[in-house]
């Protein structure tokens, strides 16, 4: 399955006052995972956008398991759960350096929209992902 | 049903290049609401710590239905969805001002742990809260 | 002279694992205190955008001088420092809620350009500022 | 002169409506560059933890000279400007990736303290810095 590691060093402005990595960072860094992902296989974001085309979130989930801390080095693991028609969903793992510990793990969920929101069939570029990575179509 | 609403003037560090409000600060706002919420139910968060008592995350969860954008009025809507023994559960609704538009909703589940990570029961502090408002016990 | 005052509630997103706000946070806080100025002298930053204007940041300054810390309610001092032909100069000060303590104080310097970044001369939506409330030149 | 070079690439977390990079994250990026150079030189920031110190910024700049945008990677080039008795500054750049277009620059001033923010002298572990690298004493 395709997947991509990407890699995070935690700072200070990615704590709290809880000493630990504040939980929203965790969902920023997902999208860091995703672009890395994208990339990989071939789409740059901004492709999309010249076809007039945006994935905004419909969705998100994410499970704390492990607090990450101050200057840890973080994998993060970004894998496509599923392409379907107007929608896609990405799987998430924030693990420490050597992926032995669980910090994070989650998912976010995408529509394909037009440029003023509306509900768009996934194009080609993506779904073509499909088979050429085995992709789940979600069913 | 013990509720807060508070409000969030959107401003350009909230918004992305998609022109609306970043996913990951409706999480951030979720925060403010429980705040605010907790306060007004009498509990301030730094009195859970002073009796050595964290409510780090767990589970964090959000459907986004509407964009907002660039100067938006917003009103944060927070409620308990369940208190139990060792967790809490609140529920989060981000609509616009007058609350007619809804932009966003989800809940975030908390564990009660020690200052070392270590799962504790709820104080009294929260527990009592479930009788005094009418709180479900999620069961 | 004009000034506005605002108020913000620190809240763990804000703050770092050395316990206090972290210092990139109250640069977000002056773009806050810009906006409620603007706003309150019968300026919203859109009316701008559709005359084809921004104000993009060309310089920031912030001294630091106390710490702020969670749940703190702060109080946000802005002002026009100046206004120029083609510049704007805001004044910034982050203050403990009855502006007895300074947490932090700074200005921000922006251009005004159109809509590709070329410079343009200051509306007169903005220059008409200057007599109404005898704000200096910059001279 | 001693200096470390760090890449970034901009995500959509990063960026406002107005399509680019909000100003206040070149500020976050500094501190990403100070971690990187630290570590160059052989300190590590909790280190300095375990000697009882800290060093909060007191002072922040940044000129804004180029706007930088989604998807760009940008370099972080960061020197020390000085190490005073009590105080250090660092320099910082962004550019774009090949350094041929810079995009901000500015500089940070910490303050060495102990836990509870009183003044310390900046250890020998910093102060050794200055001859090892040939670092200006400020004067």
């Amino acid at each position: 399955m395709e997947s991509n590691l990407s890699t995070i060093r935690v700072i200070y402005a990615d704590t709290d006052a809880m000493g630990i990595v504040y939980h929203a960072n965790y969902i920023r860094w997902f999208e860091h995972g995703r672009n890395e992902l994208m990339r990989q296989v071939g789409i740059v974001y901004s492709d999309l956008n010249q076809l007039g085309l945006h994935l905004p979130l419909t969705q998100v989930f994410c499970r704390y398991l492990l607090p990450a801390t101050y200057d840890d080095l973080l994998t993060v693991e970004t894998n496509f759960d599923y392409i379907k028609r107007a929608s896609i969903r990405f799987g998430s793992k924030i693990w420490n350096e050597n992926r032995q510990k669980l910090h994070a793990e989650g998912y976010t969920i995408h529509a394909c929209t037009n440029h003023v929101g509306k509900i768009r069939r996934m194009p080609a570029l993506i779904t073509g992902l499909i088979e050429k990575y085995s992709i789940s179509k979600g069913e």
